[in-house]
């Protein structure tokens, strides 16, 4: 088994040695950007220990490792224009950096430059590669959609969000993790364990991110709390408190949620308070380990040796005790 | 040889047939609206024809001749938004009618089925239409960004512009021709003559798109004469006549050009009085039939008999004489 270290660094080595830069420059540098203020890396990092947990050649999971990566990115260029998000990853945006035209080119650019990475793939399964690739970008598409439509939307459950965030986010690390398993052979019932996994393990990373938003720590946290509420973003947290809250609380919840009179940080602290009086704190962590303890169970369902899963086991645990 | 009515028809049958809608509808809705709203069809027409000529199967054609006018459609979207292009084929652009958002995400999902159609492709030549795909796809954005960027640019010549339209129009004409040769099973030297073939007529087929709107009939063309000249899009006969314009009509040309006082039908006249007057319309038609002869001449060098070669012989001599 391959050190999560040395993964890491394959990867990142092989991005910073990739030359995204072509011409013209107008085109080219946004992606550049893009991709040097690359987050976490995590989605080619699956694919890389997806491919060393059935005993795969990481060098062959490479390029599909790094096709993820580069459609993920392409995906935040898109949002960010639909979200007017003015930051990511505590820099400007590339559609506030550039402009709108350029966010939308580039990130159709990179788009291109997934599949072509995805084209580098061993022929024999390119076919099995592709069609899962595809399936999860129109997923992908799909999860933006509803995310989108949940803005006006007055009825939404907390069952139609996990719904939202397992098409917008958990399926790209399926598809990351089962991509990894193919590479390396595996047959199809344990790809198939491998992509439930990885979805799982989506849906705690996501939910865990709305947990961090609000009762993280700011300092670790990279920035303010309470991003969501003052966006008024409908994450689990909210729809949550919507479903639990009774009476005054309930009036008191929807009233703050929609205050744009006040001040940021008291809109924050009120609704932060009703949380907490609701118990959306626990119940959410419970939501996530939740969802953490069925991606391990997927994991346990692998049939290989306990060594080699020892990386994935590790990496999901601390998923639920990141602050950041 | 199968006759290009047959050809039509069997794409036309295949978009009726297809079932592009799927859930969330605020998605796919605006799909529909584009690929029912669709034009000529003739990039998909290309891959049957390309693949007829060389004998083969066009039912093994079909999807990915699909592919490429859904590719189409999908630049279509996103160019709208940026060129700020508020009718296409007489009909409001996508995102009029429904808003930016959509206009991006929609066409990022036509992007993906275009992918899907690619995917369902003979394995055995995927790789090798997968990464032709690829690299069309790749070109046209970047014949997009030099459109966008001569906005801008004082200095551009027409060659220049004739670059860029082979980057943004031509090349995905080359790839469906040589796509259609691939599938038929022809080999490189003469899927490669496909090509050449393709991109020549792209170039004529965009330059004559430039000429109708300023030299057309316009109760045939379908719509106002002078578009490109109301929205001071550097064409190559705007190119052409700077080129060529001295003195006094260098002067008239560039104020008339820049002119946003006048009203739009004299602006129109004055430049196409210009244009009369430097004899842009003989020198464009020259050039278009240069690009035809030479489309033609890769045409005459594919070892193939001369009855298969009929079909697409009339296609590019209707192309020099279409008015719409």
């Amino acid at each position: 088994m391959q050190s999560r270290q040395i993964l890491q660094k394959t990867i990142d080595d092989a991005f910073a040695s990739a030359g995204f830069f072509h011409n013209p420059p107008e085109l080219y540098e946004p992606i550049e950007y893009a991709l040097r203020n690359s987050g976490k890396r995590l989605r080619p990092l699956l694919v890389l220990m997806g491919c060393d947990l059935f005993g795969g050649d990481i060098n062959e999971a490479l390029y599909p490792a790094m096709a993820m990566e580069i459609f993920h990115n392409f995906t935040l260029l898109h949002d960010d224009i639909m979200d007017r998000a003015p930051l990511r990853r505590g820099k400007e945006t590339v559609y506030k950096k550039f402009d709108i035209n350029t966010a939308i080119l580039s990130g159709d650019t990179m788009f291109v430059m997934a599949y072509e990475y995805i084209a580098r793939t061993n022929p024999i399964v390119l076919p099995r590669i592709l069609e899962l690739f595809n399936d999860t970008a129109r997923m992908v598409c799909e999860g933006q959609q509803y995310d989108m439509n949940y803005e006006t939307t007055v009825q939404v459950t907390h069952e139609d969000y996990i719904q939202m965030i397992r098409l917008k986010t958990a399926v790209l690390l399926a598809c990351s993790m089962k991509t990894g398993a193919i590479l390396a052979g595996a047959p199809p019932e344990e790809t198939e364990k491998a992509y439930m996994f990885g979805e799982n393990l989506g849906l705690a990373f996501q939910l865990q991110d709305d947990w961090l938003d609000v009762f993280g720590d700011s300092s670790k946290f990279g920035k303010e709390l309470g991003g969501d509420i003052i966006t008024n973003k409908k994450t689990f947290l909210y729809l949550k408190a919507l479903e639990l809250a009774r009476e005054d609380t309930l009036i008191r919840l929807t009233q703050n949620f929609y205050d744009k009179e006040s001040p940021e940080p008291e809109k924050v602290a009120r609704i932060t308070s009703i949380y907490r009086q609701l118990k959306i704190d626990e119940l959410t962590r419970k939501e996530i380990e939740q969802y953490l303890r069925k991606g391990l169970q997927w994991l346990d369902e692998i049939n290989i040796g306990e060594d080699r899963k020892t990386g994935l086991r590790e990496l999901a645990r601390e998923m639920l005790t990141r602050e950041k």
